[in-house]
């Protein structure tokens, strides 16, 4: 990719605002495109998104919004998508552009919850993405420290160390600083998986355990994400990576993750629904717990799984949350 | 040791209590040395330690108590040491009963500042005392949680593995859970070194670094942690089990962590002499600083300690905590 590639973000949450920024930090012209109109006239009049880090302000010269996701994506070499799981396949429905020769990357903390199947996955089933021009944005990163600028660190993983470096670049700056990395699969399923954890994390805090069980969950339970992703995808990987260990950490120990706090709510005995409607959403690791349950029982030799099990039996199944995790305790060590 | 072993704790602040009530809950009768008069009085006559854990409610014809350390040693099997590293030297100094025949175990959480030696170590060295006699107890436990008798995991180590299991079994019950581990020395070192951690997030923190920042710091910490541990005591262990990285980040993460409180001081610019006198105390991770930068000194081989020696530069050589952090965020990934 040569310094005139064109980046393009899709989705206009505070994730997607805050890769924006990092993206304006570096280049002339930033693509981005949202659905909602309302969005897009605030930001070209007021210089900052109405809804999601609304602190940031925007060069508006250097934004290319538009409404319309097929003139983003024809425009842009590198396509950046930032949509929450559950509505990203309505999004791509619109695309009638040919995107096979793009690079995508994928910003989705999640699972496409029709298929089961990781983002890049997905890309590359449906759409003819070569592996090597599919990429993952990873964390630890909280979208809010970035509007703060304090200082984050990312992972982007790509096939190609290449491409990876020349994203990792475009998006570094005095408050980012980047690493790369060729484990996508690996990255994708850790963004995946850590929702779930901070669901569990939220539960145990719910239902009234302290801080000693906490640190035995995150302990336990990046020892279950490390099994669960090598018998996914066998490569030589250090589980105690920023990208794996640091991303489940920002997420299982902060109160403002919105999958803790769904968890949360379960632990203090809402329903799965009542908390979803109380909450006006459905947190990445509701349909992350069921794929991982899913894409386990698929596989002939089974991974102990006691963490997700937990949370799957809890969600899906209707299980008594104090019972469910009275059971796990047992399990952990 | 059969059914008939008698175990004491030396030392009476909060941790101590801990243990102490934990004893409680499986033997007729526990040794408990203190110090202070005041303390064993007011426990005889108010059944609870007037300083820490005070609404830990003791029955005191379970406790042998005495301000007499020949005589709870003598009477004991099993010695629970559980006295802040800098006043266990002079502690000691009063024994003069044999203590050679005794199964030591430590709960110090931290090292000799006087000789730099594990407490194991100077145990092993200056009463000869055999390493199968000699354990040691390890987190993530916060005493406070224990006196809620919120659910806690506890890790027992000893090269004899019935001791240790042993010893698991009276300080388990419905709210303690325990393992063994044969690792002794690489689980003290954990122990040391997490406090040094705790430091450098408190100075973080008390820098301004946020939430991201942290979660990269603690993943780089277990990193780090795992090789030193390594290079000072190679064996197979999973440096993410609870008495390492659970420990860590029961630490790491806490607000009440004294050694955190201390790093957040420095960091927010007190000098290391008016954070202790604030304090009035010096927490375990200071003296832990000094003995791990050296420990790694006299390696001809040298790990890279990062943390370790951006701390051990704050603390002991004065340097500027903004400048040192500043070097060492990019030693990070």
């Amino acid at each position: 990719m040569s310094d005139t590639t064109k980046y393009a973000v899709f989705g206009a949450g505070s994730w997607a605002t805050a890769i924006v920024k990092m993206l304006c930090e570096n280049l002339d012209e930033v693509g981005w495109y949202m659905r909602s109109v309302y969005a897009k006239e605030h930001i070209l009049k007021e210089q900052h998104n109405p809804s999601y880090l609304s602190s940031v302000e925007f060069k508006t010269e250097q934004l290319k919004l538009s409404n319309d996701i097929n003139e983003i994506a024809s425009w842009a070499d590198v396509l950046i998508f930032v949509i929450p799981s559950a509505f990203i396949h309505a999004e791509l429905k619109k695309l009638t552009v040919d995107i096979s020769k793009k690079t995508i990357v994928s910003a989705v903390k999640g699972i496409m919850p029709e298929t089961g199947k990781l983002v890049g996955e997905q890309f590359h089933d449906e759409y003819n993405i070569p592996f090597e021009n599919i990429a993952v944005i990873a964390g630890p990163c909280h979208a809010e420290e970035v509007a703060l600028e304090r200082l984050s660190y990312l992972t982007i993983a790509c096939d190609d160390a290449k491409k990876a470096q020349a994203i990792a670049n475009n998006l570094s700056s005095d408050y980012i600083k980047t690493k790369t990395s060729d484990d996508v699969i690996g990255i994708e399923y850790a963004v995946m998986l850590k929702n779930i954890y901070a669901i569990a994390a939220g539960i145990a805090h719910g239902l009234g355990y302290g801080d000693n069980f906490q640190s035995v969950l995150m302990s336990n339970s990046i020892r279950e994400m490390k099994r669960f992703i090598k018998k996914m995808h066998k490569m030589k990987r250090n589980i105690n990576n920023s990208a794996y260990l640091g991303d489940l950490l920002v997420t299982g120990y902060s109160v403002f993750s919105r999958n803790r706090m769904f968890g949360n709510m379960i632990g203090k005995g809402y329903t799965v629904k009542s908390a979803q409607m109380e909450m006006n959403m459905v947190a990445e690791g509701y349909y992350a717990t069921k794929s991982a349950f899913e894409l386990n029982k698929k596989n002939k030799k089974k991974t102990q799984l006691p963490i997700i099990n937990a949370v799957y039996d809890i969600l899906y199944e209707g299980k008594d949350a104090k019972k469910v995790f009275q059971k796990l305790t047992d399990k952990l060590d």
